[in-house]
């Protein structure tokens, strides 16, 4: 592997990450809390330092293949999390390190798991670097940076945005990778300026709608609040339910949207699922647990609020469901592993994968009915490349894996089944919460150090789809040539 | 399809079935159970007159697709478990008429799963019935029959076979399927007999040893008793433990033994894998449990049993597994998906697939960080065919439908998480016992029939290896032509 390039691109990852931090620090200034607002000041000028030196010797070779691609945005998140996880650490808001390493990556992997048992404790600079890390992760910092940056100039960095877009197979919009780049940050920055005004014309504060819509369109589902967004009125939990599903679509729809060719948004088979499996699960929730809530309207909101905030794994929540019937959670758990579209800032197995397993189940019945019947799977009305087919095979599989390992390994802190398996569950898929020990009302500082450790590599191989983690694990890729 | 021919199947299925129930009927009149040994033989005359119209009308054409092989098979489970049920019934030892199926799916199934709370209150007869349903269905019914009947003399009887069979690739150990039934039930019978000499000597009478065997070598887990076979000797449990292991075992293996090809059997890369994962499962657990016993023989003695137990889907316990630590217990799980080997008795995913699976996964990864290398899957040295493969892939996605809907449905009852997720695992894996509330001391007589419905569904689908049963609920099977 080309190591020289990889560690070229970290220090990119780490320059921008200095200019992240400097917003947290404005905030810190606003609300006077001049202390916390150094220590973010002095963590950028680490980032900033730690940037410079690793960029400082310029890579021999600029080759960036897929190995390359892939282990540089792995390790780049993971030194992300690394050094966002100082300003926690250093103020002593969270004083055990792997406990601020597991709540920042938990941030920028826009999952929302959290091991803070009182959120209102920290700083409100603190809190909206919490906040803002979903923002930056839920579209991708490399994303970003090739934005605004013609970044070495090459066709290969395709292989950087491959590594932090989701989905069986990441298309591009237009054809420059930088232009596909440019319309996606231009579509989400759109949904979070229209977002916080709407949010604010709902009785929020500006510091409230802000830090809320970074969970929401990031799919992230940090609050500002111990009790997730339980306090805000119905109509502003209405709207964050509307803003969560809007984020979870694919947003390929969106620019369809805006290139008006709106007949082309129905096209879209994936987006017809998304939104047929949100409102019939809403559906059968709101019967199922109506009679916990005084009149229909509560139901429904609360039903297509946890729909929404699951399948888009975000992870707010409005009610403890953890005490709805069995029936509802496990509509829940099911809709954790679904996740949201493909081509979202969303977790989760995504719904396009799910459309192509279904439809090869239905072929392959077909096949043994009329044996001579040639059947080709189509989505889109264009028949499936046998390499997105497989890829999303060798995806289930890897999956299953990494979910299984990582269950048997928790499961040495002898909590209950229910517990490490939504735990496992609501990290590898970015959600947040779980059930029972990690149910909304909860929060994962139960958990020994091993067992953070676990999930914190779950958050991270989710949020990538597992093959950027899965590459830094295999010895043959450390081979230098 | 060709509904003549399905017909006609089953009814000669019931005419076996008819001669089977004489056994019990023995055994009822050696114990003196007058009125039960008679309720037996009008359920074998009832099978007769039943087989006997099925087949009244002759099939108009022979031909024997997979369509028609599966569907055979499928129903004529279903009906051989409907008719195998009517003795529990009509003695009144099990009033519930689904309670009665469930018992007799979960046994022909191989399951074990019981809705007995009281085991020793049945009759001798209706006891040994229930174990010997085990050994029916452990090989396959159409096994038995093709191995000493000419079933219409034609080779598309391999059809029927390879619905009973288990195992991605369904291998032929002779050119004949005539004879590979003749050679797979000799082993059976082989094993069978050798057990229940081994089970005498160590302490069991006859009738314990035969009914403990049925178990066993069918990989069931139904015993005689309610504490399963808590009550045995320590060395009478590890001879189980061993059996149980034998059984599991690719019969592939046995062959290549009785042809004195002693090398090839240790060739099978499935079978150590196989062993691999039983020691090692085996050595965690016994570390993991040597706390709760006085001594490490204990601890082993227990750790074997029931990962043996687990591992080939029998479902025996040697102790309540369900008091032992997370990660013993998580273990244990795991063994309920990865299943026995291909060609063995044993039920659940089989180590065979397992395999592939993680083949693929190497391969996908070694491609990425070598794309120029050109792999190809190997087992047992020679290269996996894309069929087998493809298949493999389709297993897991149906394997994964079925289950996940199946807890939908039966979280309805609103049990607990680990209940529900445990007792479709148990069932789609054919293994009886699950934790929580279908623990190792519980049974399943808490579900609604609705519930048990779907599991007797899976029971069934779990045996068959999913697509027999997948095929009776697509509507354009049914289409006569």
């Amino acid at each position: 592997m080309n190591i020289g390039i990889v560690r070229f691109i970290i220090g990119w990852m780490l320059e921008f990450e200095a200019a992240f931090l400097l917003l947290p620090t404005l905030v810190g200034v606003i609300y006077r809390e001049v202390r916390i607002s150094l220590v973010f000041l002095a963590t950028s000028i680490i980032c900033l330092l730690a940037g410079f030196l690793l960029k400082q010797r310029r890579p021999k070779r600029r080759d960036l293949y897929t190995r390359e691609g892939f282990a540089a945005v792995a390790l780049s998140w993971l030194t992300m999390s690394a050094f966002g996880a100082l300003p926690f650490f250093l103020t002593e808001e969270i004083p055990n390190y792997i406990d601020a390493l597991f709540e920042t990556a938990s941030g920028f992997t826009t999952t929302g798991a959290s091991i803070l048992t009182n959120v209102e404790a920290l700083s409100h600079a603190s809190l909206f670097w919490r906040s803002f890390t979903h923002w930056i992760g839920g579209m991708g910092v490399f994303v970003f940076i090739m934005a605004i940056l013609p970044l070495m100039g090459g066709g290969t960095t395709i292989n950087l945005m491959r590594a932090e877009s989701t989905g069986p197979s990441v298309g591009k919009l237009v054809p420059r990778v930088k232009d596909t780049a440019k319309i996606l940050y231009e579509i989400y920055i759109g949904l979070t300026v229209i977002g916080t005004i709407v949010f604010c014309l709902c009785g929020m504060n500006l510091y409230e709608a802000l830090t809320i819509i970074f969970g929401t369109v990031g799919t992230g589902g940090f609050s500002i609040y111990s009790d997730s967004v339980m306090r805000f009125s119905p109509l502003a939990q209405n709207m964050i339910t509307l803003f969560m599903i809007l984020s979870g679509v694919n947003y390929m729809a969106y620019f369809c949207l805006i290139s008006r060719r709106i007949k082309d948004v129905f096209a879209i088979e994936e987006v017809r699922w998304y939104l047929g499996i949100v409102f019939g699960s809403g559906a059968i929730i709101t019967w199922n647990i109506h009679k916990l809530y005084p009149n229909i309207w509560d139901s429904l909101r609360h039903a297509f609020f946890q729909v929404g905030s699951i399948i888009t794994t975000t992870g707010f929540s409005s009610a403890d469901f953890d005490r709805w019937p069995e029936l509802s959670k496990m509509i829940l758990v099911l809709l954790m592993f679904i996740g949201a579209c493909a081509g979202s800032t969303g977790g989760g197995i995504k719904v396009a994968r799910i459309i192509i397993l279904c439809k090869t189940i239905r072929k392959e019945l077909a096949v043994m009915i009329h044996p001579r019947v040639v059947k080709k799977i189509k989505v889109d009305g264009r028949p499936l490349p046998h390499e997105t087919l497989r890829a999303t095979n060798v995806f289930i599989a890897v999956y299953s894996f990494i979910f299984f390992s990582s269950v048997l390994l928790v499961s040495i802190d002898n909590f209950d089944f229910t517990t490490n398996f939504t735990a496992v569950a609501a990290t590898l898929n970015n959600i947040g919460p779980g059930l029972a020990g990690v149910g909304p009302t909860q929060n994962f500082s139960l958990f020994s150090p091993l067992s953070k450790c676990v999930l914190i590599f779950d958050m991270v191989a989710g949020r990538l789809e597992l093959f950027p983690m899965m590459i830094l694990l295999a010895p043959s890729n450390w081979k230098k040539y």
